[in-house]
């Protein structure tokens, strides 16, 4: 596997790369001169070069081939009440770091907060950041809030469907969904999505997904849903 | 499937549901009287009974049956370099709220920080509330420090260690481990184990995770993994 580093342009010829992960590369993985090395630029540019200059005051990549990030053969999107204060920022950022690609803040009958234009843009910060740490080609999309009718009118856009409930039925393991496509996963509210709610999904042909006996808060069941498509059906 | 609920002390006869609890039962479930529920003290004595009592003013359940928590087929450990501030503490709820029974700061050659004696006073205070607001019998203990060599000189003491790394060689899916007995899961600090600590950690019979292409931060690989082990090992 050849290592992935950021930054800011990536274009053909040499790429001095930035402070941390300068330091990355020269003292944590101690790459060398002529290690091959792909640079990317947050924004779906990949770069592939070799590393021309690693000495203490900098480390220089030379790009000799420019590329578009391929991709996903899968993409995750979650729609979830978002819960208040830093657990939606904290939910952001991990969704974001487990490679979800859409995030949509769900208004249903308990929703207690829908998050306003300013809040919306600060997620969508956070995700930025999120994908430039964890180094992904493009960060994750923050939506307008959206109804569950809303969301479900595009029920076509989405391969999958997935309930996920403390009380739903279990029908697979984590495994039956998320390998390929497109898949929704609709997270209820602190309180549950109402019986109503339930059936409405149920009758877009959602799948579902046990969240096993503990209350799992919202952000907790976004994260863990978020990291079980991203630990198992990534490999 | 028995709605469960918390009171602080579960005995025979009447108990008196706390204002959250009796809110729950009530508001959002909807239960009646003579519907029977579970009540548990987060100390592991869980009492079977029925709702004696539902009006606007309380709550009641008479406790008929005192058991003590089934001991659970599986417990998983994880030992994770603490990172700094809040995610730390978001780190310790969140594996606490997805079933960790034991979470174990580790002292590595790239840890930056070690939690002191107050910080891990607080951190527990974290994993019992955690523990009361899922539901679980019993809260995730948070042991003092240790370094590698001290965590694998009483190796024997469990089933499975898994290295979770991102240059870790995928050996299992994530369902090989976590079903049964006991688990040890190693996380690396931000910056990785050095490789010295990965021949250690691979001599004492570790069992490999691959964390994946992204850079998860500490905290969210401890989380993903936590959530993985939860959602899937747990069905």
């Amino acid at each position: 596997m050849k290592r992935r580093f950021y930054a800011a342009n990536v274009t053909l010829g040499p790429v001095i790369l930035g402070e941390r992960e300068a330091h990355h590369a020269r003292d944590v993985l101690r790459l060398q001169n002529n290690d091959p090395v792909l640079l990317f630029d947050g924004k779906g540019t990949i770069g592939e070069g070799v590393l021309s200059e690693v000495n203490k005051d900098r480390v220089a990549c030379r790009v000799e081939s420019l590329s578009s990030e391929k991709k996903r053969d899968r993409s995750i999107a979650i729609a979830v009440a978002f819960p208040k204060g830093a657990r939606s920022a904290f939910m952001v950022e991990k969704c974001a770091e487990l490679g979800i690609e859409r995030l949509i803040p769900l208004i249903c009958e308990r929703t207690v907060t829908v998050p306003s234009k300013s809040k919306i843009e600060r997620h969508r910060r956070i995700a930025q950041e999120a994908a430039r740490q964890s180094r992904q080609g493009s960060a994750m999309a923050i939506t307008e809030p959206g109804t569950l009718a809303d969301i479900l009118k595009k029920s076509a856009e989405w391969g999958t469907i997935v309930l996920a409930a403390p009380g739903a039925v279990s029908e697979n393991r984590g495994t039956g969904w998320g390998e390929r496509g497109s898949t929704l996963i609709l997270v209820g509210p602190e309180g549950g999505f109402t019986e109503k709610e339930v059936t409405t999904i149920r009758n877009a042909g959602a799948t579902e997904h046990h969240l096993g006996e503990q209350i799992l808060r919202t952000e907790t069941a976004a994260i863990a849903l978020a990291a079980t498509a991203y630990l198992i059906g990534h490999q």
